[in-house]
């Protein structure tokens, strides 16, 4: 049995559902389908989740509504009016709107509660859709799937025994249409996971119904192993396991937020990114653990927007303690700092540069110079950050050999260099403007060469 | 007008003195002289400085001392005899020692006053022994020569205002011969500096009367640009700057303590490391700035006995403040952190071995791994560090390159990099084992390979 997640991209419109119906009905397996709310059908479209939420923040702030509402129903009426199916639904999602607007008093909760309505109603027009093509399908609400959640003001999290309930989904006759994207607490009350959360829904439901693979169709055919806006059409990777996918995610890989995956991850559940449009190409698969192909990079992710803190003081290493007060300076005002390479006398601090927004650089300046008696505190913008990701780093002499013969070959002189933590990466610190060319030596050396 | 400061080593027997005084009187310019008190004559022998301490010890514990103190005057009545002096001098110093034993109560100045005999009489010593042989010179007490320092008991820091004193002894007519490691504060206690202090007492004399040069007389011809140890005959390095000194000498270039050398460094003064028994060798200069000779590296040092603290929990990179807590448990148990590497999820830190003594270790993990809630605490022993060094490596591509292919050339594997704090600096920790592989083949790498 497998899990198929569909994308905001890949239930944009009728054809694209039309796309998705068939890739459901090419395999029997797919019994579990976890839908996103409808998403951009061109550059400029809205996306449902959009418009619902500016539909709530019209409301809160005693705005007229009536024209939002009324282009919700006109996208959904479109989908509906294309697969030829009961304008029924349509008119739920308005009335059910109204509803909510009229009888939620919690600002959270109605905006998470309308926000859902997006995923909602597609699974209900997908359910519907399929069953009219012939093939048994049955719309799950989340709540009737088992799906409970943590009430966290930081984000919903999925409880550990919701997947005994969720197992007992197998039983069920047909293919099992869920909305992604929500969950509800233990005393009911709907609650959205983080943006995105569609891939969070997915993975919880694999989980939970033990699944032989988790299945992302996204509009990507898979992962590449370098950035394709700075590498044309570079290599695909076409297995990553899950602490490649983690590292990587981590600096500038987006298809999608590694976290959303744990709950696949921790029942070992693997995952196959895969394209919509192109059902039969094989994919990304992401595994708990892979031969080592010899090759020891898989992937090349970078960053932009980093920031460096600068100390200088006469006998630092002396002063046993110094490195937690600047770290802890830091933590007071709320920073997040990425990396922190320490010399005898000097320590830098890299940090991302929207951490320094407004007068937080100043803040932060003064209180270095003041609190700990440095004899210099600089700071430098623009740089960028490189990570070389891959399991076979570890066991290979020659990983940092080549990376550095890289950057020489393109010019680039490196700011900084981090290794010694993770066993299955390795960090670069140079200066934004050098960020292509370095990319591409780096691509060439680790990926073109033998 | 120069400061030379003759080391243990080179004051240990009447020979050596006789050398010494040679060198004094080959170069008119060599006017101040600080000394030490003497060291050892040969593997098994025992330095006065010892002797003195011991004798001390052995007055506060109640013990019978005068065995201790027949070999501190057998010690001196020998180098007087050859060198055909009055005997006053040591009777002087029995006679002295005896007196301070009855009449100092407070234990700390006394073992000061008791240590700093050594080198206040082979002051007497070396200045009498001047004179005979027709070099005008003249012992001078540090509280004449104005050394006033600090009386931390962390270690006496020389004030600003000696200087000018200091100063006033280029007056002085003939060779003006200072005993070095000790000062005296302003209400006139003797204070010694932290031991190896002669080196410091030169360096400040060197300040005080704006020498054009110190040089620092010692038993090797210069500063080699690896261990000895692990390089047969390395090449000697000529010139160095203050701050590749300093990088150098903290991780295994045991020359001098690169501190001693502050108060010279603070005024310009260069400095000249020479050897005793080859005065003609030019030695190493260490000097505040210098030209760039394309050398990138011009040292490699090295260090053993470093163990590795991994901390690993998984979403440590959202957790503000992770770092600094981690750090403040090392601080508050008392121990200074060398590195601290960081991935997503992990930490590294890296400290000296010797801290985690007796049940420090456990301690530590315990404490990691209950208040910081981690996934994964491991400690690794058995770690050394290398040290690149050089001014020239700041604007040069590719000497990170370069020192990663000679550790692949070597097949060692690279626990640990740390590069971008120092500009003048980089490091690279690996396993104990693979030293002197490494080291060899960086210094292939570096310094004979075009």
């Amino acid at each position: 049995m497998k899990v198929a997640k569909f994308g905001g991209s890949s239930v944009a419109d009728s054809s694209m559902l039309g796309q998705v119906a068939s890739i459901i009905e090419a395999d029997q397996d797919r019994k579990f389908i976890v839908v996103s709310a409808p998403g951009k059908r061109y550059d400029d479209d809205v996306k449902v989740t959009d418009l619902f939420i500016q539909l709530g923040e019209q409301y809160d702030s005693g705005q007229n509504y009536e024209e939002t509402l009324f282009k919700i129903s006109q996208r959904f009426m479109s989908i509906t009016e294309e697969l030829e199916l009961s304008k029924d639904i349509v008119a739920r999602i308005e009335n059910e709107s109204r509803r909510l607007l009229r009888e939620t008093t919690n600002t959270t909760h109605l905006m998470d509660a309308l926000k859902a309505m997006g995923e909602d109603s597609l699974a209900r027009i997908l359910s519907a859709y399929l069953n009219k093509r012939g093939t048994k399908a049955t719309y799950v609400n989340p709540k009737d799937a088992g799906v409970i959640v943590s009430s966290d003001p930081n984000g919903a999290q999925i409880l550990e025994k919701s997947y005994e309930q969720i197992y007992r989904l197998r039983e069920r006759e047909g293919v099992v249409v869920i909305p992604g994207f929500f969950g509800y607490t233990e005393t009911g009350i709907l609650t959205a996971f983080p943006r995105g959360g569609s891939d969070i829904s997915g993975s919880i439901i694999a989980a939970g119904v033990q699944a032989e693979l988790y299945e992302n169709f996204t509009d990507v055919s898979s992962v590449y192993c370098v950035n394709p806006k700075i590498v044309d059409q570079p290599k695909e990777i076409h297995t990553l396991t899950y602490k490649e996918m983690r590292e990587l995610s981590y600096a500038g890989f987006s298809v999608f937020h590694d976290e959303a995956l744990i709950p696949a991850f921790k029942k070992n559940i693997p995952v196959c990114i895969k394209n919509t449009n192109d059902p039969d190409c094989r994919g990304t698969m992401i595994v708990a653990s892979k031969k080592d192909n010899g090759q020891p990079v898989v992937g090349i992710a970078s960053d932009t927007g980093f920031s460096t803190i600068y100390v200088r003081k006469y006998l630092m290493n002396r002063e046993i303690g110094f490195g937690q007060k600047l770290l802890s300076i830091l933590a007071e005002e709320n920073i997040s700092f990425e990396h922190a390479p320490s010399g005898i006398d000097d320590m830098s601090v890299i940090i991302r540069t929207e951490d320094l927004k407004g007068d937080k650089e100043e803040t932060l300046m003064n209180r270095i110079k003041n609190e700990l008696q440095v004899d210099t505190v600089d700071v430098t913008h623009g740089l960028a950050m490189i990570m070389l990701v891959g399991e076979g780093m570890s066991n290979r002499l020659n990983v940092a050999s080549k990376a550095t013969k890289a950057f020489a070959e393109a010019d680039v002189n490196i700011d900084m260099i981090n290794q010694g933590s993770s066993e299955v990466s390795m960090m670069f610190g140079i200066y934004e403007e050098n960020l292509n060319e370095a990319i591409k030596s780096l691509y060439q050396e680790f990926f073109l060469t033998d």
